[in-house]
């Protein structure tokens, strides 16, 4: 048995396919025609942009546009002027072929997004990799299909899959993913959960130990992998897999069913999303809203701010595929352990007690201009809700709706169109703001608990530190006391409150919480369905 | 005008004297008569012991047990077999006279202590100098009295005043103290506090400015030195000491004084204090209590562990001079910001938030039962109370409680006195903590509420980061309703509710806390009787 990263949970038995790697071979002259080499590289961009919208209309169409989105960033690349311009200056400086040059220039950005600390950008130099080789095998003529002679009840093992890969997945052959590199956050990991198929991740060596034809047992819940089991190990697999199928099929029958409980009280479902093809999945589990759209990756995945153009785009795609659901989008959380290469941030003794969200948008008023105005502008085409984060303080919630105000005075005078009821909530994640939920209650139009932050702020323990992370008690009366508290205050004033921290997705804690009152459950997508049957059986 | 940094408030204008600085020369000859040099060693070690008692009982009969209390780091000192120990090795491993092996030794031992980032360990160099060159002038015969001709009115300057110039400074004659070197908490400083006369340290190098007999104005309050000043600047540092004395003499008038408030409730005010040698303080301004005794002093300022004995002396010292007012000893709170050389903590991304105080005490048992057993010691000799700082949870509470029970017993068994009812109480310093004070409150038998850990914990604001301290808002209403919260649930279970922070000894925010109901209120004892004036007034 090989141990490794379960990235999708499930199980399946079936036929190992390896995927083939493609060879791509690039001279090394120089002194080429250079006029010939921009010609070239200009058509290989051109014919990528053709290649990844077929293959994202053929992704949509079948396996919907989570799928799709996967292949988002890709195309983004393509537009970005930094990237081809360099490639194109590369050319010309250094005198080489475009298909050096392109080379050259992926293998350092790749460089600098696989250094990165943080796991999320990492992953993204898969992008950068898969979008590289695609314009390499259109200057070379050497690309192929890797996927060639696929099986039926196929298993594909890889060194990784790329996003292109994940993209063009026959669905209706595939069962199972499995790869020797990648994290939880690879896109291969996001597009098994989205098609929900098992997947480990993580492996090693796998391919270099399994060869096409081998049959496997893939445990996406372990993140096991069998190779060639023997009868016993299939008859207990089997037993598990028909297991976790009824139950995954009892929980589907509940996606189209409103969460109401036994008393009668219809409550919120809610995704927290990360990014805009996130929100797939969680239409898929039966999400009646966005509680949660973090848009801290607008800003991480790259070398600069973001513009505000960019962010509208990302915001109204959430807002259209949400069709007319709540999206409520959470204002910039960066600082604390989340940092950005090109925005240096002091050095912190104490950085959970330092200068992040609210406290540096407040500062850096043109961060925040950007985002606020390409959110009013997003709301113009959904149900967008805007949320700030880390509010402590009564003197702060007024600065940033004030703030909020001059940016809606802009567009209103620059004739863009918003919507001007648009609801203003605030997460209520610090102490001080939930004993002060009365007073902020009069304020805004909804709370959103975090409770990571209200529990570790709560009890003074910092959750990533293991010498105190058995004082992270999520079930600690003291924190319940601020949720009753919070939610109280929320309902005396007439606003709903809402929760966007992991305890709102426990199934422990989710019959407490409906007691409590609590209106909207926000969580990933993927405990929605789970939460719902506690729900109506409560 | 030379500026300086204030260590003692006040104005005095008076006549400089110079200290004299002792010239000890020491030959570098080796192959000496090694029995003959550890004999002197020896004598040296026996007649600096009866210096320092007869300094120590000369200054305690002149300026009271504070005063001596200053020597007895170095008492400590020559008890030291470890740096005995080193010296005689010394002699006898480099064959060298005693005087080489004790300079070399303090040599290194201060270079060690000077290095340090702590500012009071900093300052402890100064014993081991003191110490050092005692020993010095004892086994050459050339110490000196650096104080001979002092004049009346004299303002001493000197480089720096070591423990014993300070101890046994002649208070008839010095009005005022003037050094190169030093801080807030150099002995130099402790000492002009106790005695009320102004001093002003790390003035560089005034010594080679000014000579004896020329008259100096030392502001002991702004930190400044005018040297043969004209007669206008007299004329207005005569007003202005005369209108601070007037006003020191107001307010000692109060320290016999009962602090009972308008409304006839009588207000417990007490002293925080962080070494044994600040209770004479605490009494000549008033203190009826010691309302926060930090232990941290005795493990900083050495190179290992105290032992129980030495605590149990030093927590006997006060309880004794305290003359059966209640004593707070609050146990360790090492850990955070306050690392100790000898006590290797593990590196933490949020050390606020991480492991110390209790939370280390509960997991180095061995470090807590000396602890524990030496205050259970001490508490035959006085009121000595105990408080657990930094408790957030009732587990740890419990724990605290149940280990403390079995150093009772163990103490029990060993047929040693103690007071088997001390009194035991907890900080308020996490915001669990107050929000759960009705339940803490039936298992204590009494509340200090910390308040500058309070408000950094429920604004989610470490003060010592200047990006955020606009944050930490001591006036912060959700910082005031927690402490009604404690102060309410202590009174319904008929325990009192004392508090320590920075906010008890607040001009602006005693009249609303006594509103509140607190019925303690420590400080430091510079503060006590402007205190006792706003409460007799309220």
């Amino acid at each position: 048995m090989k141990k490794g990263i379960p990235a999708s949970p499930g199980y399946a038995i079936g036929t190992a396919f390896l995927k083939k790697e493609a060879a791509i071979r690039i001279g090394e002259e120089t002194a080429v025609d250079i006029a010939a080499e921009q010609a070239k590289f200009k058509a290989a961009i051109e014919t990528a942009g053709i290649q990844l919208a077929e293959l994202r209309e053929k992704a949509r169409l079948e396996m919907g546009e989570a799928a799709a989105a996967i292949l988002d960033s890709q195309l983004l690349f393509l537009d970005d002027p930094e990237l081809t311009g360099a490639a194109a200056r590369r050319i010309e400086m250094n005198q080489i072929s475009a298909a050096r040059a392109v080379r050259d220039i992926v293998a350092e950005y790749v460089a600098v997004f696989a250094g990165l600390e943080d796991e999320y950008l990492r992953e993204r130099a898969a992008d950068l990799r898969d979008i590289g080789a695609r314009l390499l095998a259109n200057l070379t003529g050497t690309g192929d299909d890797g996927f060639a002679g696929l099986p039926e009840q196929a298993i594909v093992v890889a060194r990784d899959l790329t996003p292109s890969d994940t993209a063009q997945l026959d669905k209706a052959k595939v069962i199972a993913l499995v790869t020797d590199g990648g994290g939880p956050t690879a896109h291969s990991a996001i597009m098994a959960r989205t098609l929900e198929i098992p997947a480990v991740v993580g492996l090693g060596d796998i391919t270099a130990t399994i060869r096409s034809g081998d049959t496997l047992i893939v445990d996406g819940c372990a993140g096991a992998v069998l190779v060639n089991p023997d009868p016993p190990a299939l008859a207990m697999y089997r037993g598990k897999k028909a297991g976790f199928e009824a139950e995954r099929e009892q929980l589907k029958a509940l996606a189209g069913a409103p969460a109401v409980t036994k008393a009668g009280k219809p409550i919120i479902l809610a995704a927290n999303i990360g990014k805009p093809e996130d929100a797939g999945q969680a239409i898929a589990n039966g999400a009646e809203a966005i509680g949660l759209f973090r848009t801290e990756f607008l800003y991480m995945d790259r070398a600069s701010l973001p513009g505000e153009e960019e962010q509208y785009r990302a915001y109204r795609q959430v807002a259209e595929q949400m069709a007319g659901k709540p999206v409520v989008i959470r204002t910039l959380d960066i600082g604390g352990d989340k940092h950005l290469p090109y925005l240096p941030l002091p050095e912190e003794l104490n950085p959970f007690l330092g200068f992040r969200a609210i406290r540096l948008c407040l500062e850096r008023k043109d961060i925040f201009r950007s985002q606020l105005r390409a959110i009013l502008r997003a709301s113009a085409h959904g149900d967008i809700q805007l949320m700030f984060p880390m509010i402590g303080a009564m003197a702060e919630l007024r600065a940033a709706q004030e703030f909020l105000r001059q940016c809606m005075d802009e567009l209103q005078a620059e004739g863009i169109p918003f919507n001007e009821r648009i609801a203003i909530g605030m997460m209520i994640e610090i102490p001080a703001a939930a004993v002060m939920a009365d007073e902020f209650a009069r304020q805004v139009d909804f709370f959103s608990i975090g409770t990571n932050d209200l529990i570790q702020y709560t009890l003074a323990a910092d959750r990533t530190n293991e010498k105190v992370s058995h004082l992270y008690d999520p079930m600690h009366p003291a924190v319940w006391r601020l949720i009753r508290t919070t939610i109280e205050a929320a309902h005396r004033e007439g606003i709903w409150c809402g929760m966007c921290g992991e305890l709102a997705g426990d199934p422990q804690a989710i019959p407490a919480l409906l007691e409590y009152g609590l209106d909207e459950f926000s969580m990933n997508p993927g405990a929605i369905l789970a939460a719902k049957k506690i729900i109506i059986n409560s």
